[in-house]
């Protein structure tokens, strides 16, 4: 998918659906340009075929076909001569980095514009310059992928991924790829939640997929944005507004109980969190990255190519998703349904008929089980507090049911942080 | 008491309880076998003779008259000749402490079985040995004692320590020690809250207690469970489930005061505030240890002997009981009666009359008091607030009250940690 | 000012209030003797003419003409001859700082005295001495004064000022001089909230002020004491007895943001704000000093004089309170109107319409003041959350309310520590 040109809609979008429809079947959405979605309207659908800045002697200096970076994304078409001098204000570059391509867009303003390498910046001559920019921006659509795995409850977690950016790999095809080979992970087992994946531009997919949800979003009882999760930097989880959701509790847990990442407060700026966490929302949707956004040099340039990922980062992203997930569908409140006292776990098998010694982990779990479950702490509660591994206090909980000891009441539990 | 045999049965405990009662008479309690308590069943009740291995020799090779915890609590009885492979299963040792003597039971599972040093059992020999353990297990009762003083108010602080240990000194004839002092020191005091001292076996106990007097629990307004206080450790208190009941407050009080010991959060192992903890229960009750069990080698072995505690450390425990029962006695929620800008103290003979200086430590407790006192805060907190001890602040209270200043008011402080 | 002989009564208070009329024009409010304020009675007039202490040589050995320090405030009149033994009693010194004139009072009780240096009162001789304290003690008033400036809304602050010090700098002629200043700074701005600037004598005067304003004090919605401004310490705010009113956290986040001072819980000794802070007003009043009473060795002694305090330190001390007024001013709940993902803020103009790039601070702090304007957080909560000046969040909020994307709302946002 590296070498197409995406945006927030046009033909680039379409071609990496396809591809990630050879993986899972994806729904595609398509919301017409001129459509309002809150406060904003959808734009023209933007298209480009070629693209070059040829100098006197008809050379390409920036060319599109070398890379999709160097034209600002929905740059209007042009078709001019002109000096250096009007050319000029068009042109992006780094000069901290002058090897780079920056990515710039230009969304929603008529304007155009080619990035390039601060050092192809210095080389161009005072000369006249032939400038193309073979783009269209027509009525047409922006264009939206989701694919549903239904469980045995109607409570979603929904897993959102933005796919508007050109050849850039942390951000965001490293997600892309991590969220598809989660969505086949889930596929395949038996689900008590139901898993919502979504594929959309950035800012404008998610304002127009929350505008198109908006009576059914109380179903999200989870979620989670992916982003940069191919780079070699430790986990950020940066929580949801709401900031003691219970997926915020349980990326926490797995992140620290591990010692991959830590956690960050909600802030309004980052990625589609922004859009599922504005106030009228609030929902419990988290950010999962490696280094965040604007905390890595390469970030938004095109030195943030298929070197600055890994296949080991990547699948290493894979297993924390499907840990949160596999979290998720295990963590309960459980009721003791006898709370006077200890009942008697020897005659059930489940404790050492021989007394005196100190009892076993396991042993440790069915007591904190019994004696939590009140109804106000969920097993991700009991495992914070027992400091006992999240999967015994889940195993205890189980094999206390198989005794009849507990039952699952619907309520979910209060943050405890 | 230290050679009597002990379990949660049978001759010893009554033979422990006879020593108790002549220093505070005690009522006694007994719970009949095959009652049901809760999901429990009172056991039958078990005695024993005698009991020894013996060599081919004749020699006694394990010896219940050298030590009550040769044998494996609630043996039941054998009388055989065996081989030293068919014997083996039934013997238990400490290899990491060859010369100490482990502690077992086997209450709810028919089984018998001789505890020794490692050292003695790597001396025997393969040969055949004689078995005997001259042990009863048949229907009786359990047996527990109470030793009540009524208070002013009919609101109760429950002081439960377990009585079933064979010859085993820290945990926890230290602790019947001093609870019976306290108890002899409380009797000779005008109390406003009333006592109730309860010795009874550990688990079984404390659950046919609690299953006796279900309708009778809410007037336990605070309680703590005494074990392990004798050892020369630091003292550790466990707080209750609640976490921030006023008993909790005032022994953290007390040991971060004096320096002398920590808290820790509840957990649901360890000695009976498991029971008065159990969710259906939730009842104000803590644990006062020195060292708490498991955390010391000698612990539930042979090696908790009377060399292990010391006269100094048992009087120093009885010295924080007392204190602690001093800090309820006068904790007390009361309402400032001229809340209005502060009242002339001056002229009540409680402040200097010459201004211009830094008033004195109990002229603080006074300003304290009175500004503190709008029905939420109890004198720990204002003592804890201020800084200032909770005997002067007490006092200054006194002294209020006796100027008219304030008046009690029965609700009692939410906690403030 | 310094030279006038203040007290809790009396003509030097008067005097003053003469001085400070010149600066802003000053309400006076008298309160008969007798007359009961609460718990409280106003005490009798004190008016002094002149105090000596003669030697057997007729010389003045201690001279009422050369410090007002030297007579003890409020003693009764005396004129007689008596030995040293005799005079001893009512005379006072400081050994450990022998060059310097303590300050004492005796309001509430009867008495005279004389206040020296310990070098002079050691120098005594053993002769019959001379003593005059040519003061009366009539009915007559209490004078305090007030200067009011009213704002768009009847909302007021309090700035409180005890004015009864004789011959001390830093308590409080410091304070007296900044609140005037500062008085004179608001005058001249447009205002929201009400200012209520009050000059009385500590203690009594609070609590006649009180007293006299009993059913008004609703509309006091912020209020600091102000005292001992002028020596070279840092800032010390003491926060009311709320603990977390909107004046608390201004405050702290002034001093910790430009890293001048810090602050402290509050207690029920110190200046006026114990009346303020009395549980049955239990107003939002702090505190701000520098160096607090008590915790320098010239508190209330001559050695506080005009050396002690700087002009610099009460320039700093002014810039303070204008910058507490000026966030106070500011300070507001809005509601985001647009609440459901974030509004267009490119197309208002608020935000870069090239894409790709880090946001502004500006920026982020629109982000921030939208994503948080649920009616829950003011705008000092988001500037202590984003870590954003509070001035730059105020522009913020100021712009999104010009681009209509924000609207007032009344209540207050419950205090976020």
């Amino acid at each position: 998918m590296y070498p197409i040109c995406r945006s927030i809609t046009g033909a680039g979008v379409g071609a990496t659906l396809d591809i990630l429809d050879r993986f899972v079947p994806l729904s595609r959405i398509h919301v017409p340009s001129g459509q309002r979605v809150f406060d904003w309207q959808v734009p023209k659908e933007w298209n480009i075929r070629d693209a070059y800045v040829k100098n006197s002697a008809g050379e390409r200096v920036v060319d599109f076909r070398q890379h999709t970076l160097h034209v600002v994304s929905y740059s209007t078409p042009i078709r001019a001569r002109m000096s250096l001098a009007d050319l000029k204000p068009h042109l992006f570059s780094l000069p901290d980095h002058p090897d780079w391509i920056p990515y710039r867009t230009s969304y929603y303003r008529d304007n155009w514009g080619f990035c390039l390498t601060h050092r192809a910046l210095q080389a161009l001559v005072d000369e006249e310059y032939e400038v193309l920019i073979d783009s269209t921006l027509e009525p047409g659509a922006l264009t939206m992928a989701e694919f549903f795995l239904p469980g045995e409850s109607a409570d979603e977690v929904i897993i959102y991924t933005h796919i508007c950016h050109p050849s850039l790999c942390n951000d965001n095809l490293s997600s892309i790829a991590v969220a598809i080979f989660l969505a086949q992970a889930l596929r395949g087992r038996a689900r008590t939640l139901s898993y919502r994946f979504v594929f959309a531009p950035a800012t404008i997919g998610a304002i127009a997929w929350l505008s198109l949800n908006e009576s059914r979003v109380e179903r999200i009882k989870h979620g989670f944005v992916l982003a940069s999760l191919g780079d070699s930097g430790r986990f950020v989880y940066k929580r949801s507004r709401r900031g003691d959701a219970e997926i915020d509790r349980a990326v926490e847990y797995l992140l620290t109980h591990d010692a991959i990442g830590s956690c960050e407060d909600f802030s309004p700026y980052g990625y589609d969190e922004r859009q599922f966490c504005s106030p009228g929302f609030n929902l419990p949707v988290g950010r999962l990255t490696r280094t965040p956004n604007g905390r890595y040099p390469e970030y938004h340039t095109s030195a943030d190519d298929l070197q600055f990922i890994s296949p080991a980062a990547l699948a290493e992203s894979l297993r924390v998703c499907e840990r949160i997930c596999d979290l998720l569908e295990h963590n309960r409140v459980y009721l003791n349904v006898a709370p006077k006292c200890e009942p008697r776990l020897g005659s059930r098998g489940l404790y050492s008929n021989t007394g005196g010694k100190n009892p076993s982990e396991f042993e440790h779990a069915l007591l904190w089980v019994l004696n939590q479950s009140d109804g106000n702490h969920d097993l991700l509660n009991i495992a914070v507090k027992s400091r006992i591994d999240f999967r015994v206090i889940s195993d205890a909980a189980r094999a206390l049911m198989e005794a009849g000891l507990l039952r699952v009441v619907q309520m979910r539990a209060r943050g405890e942080k």
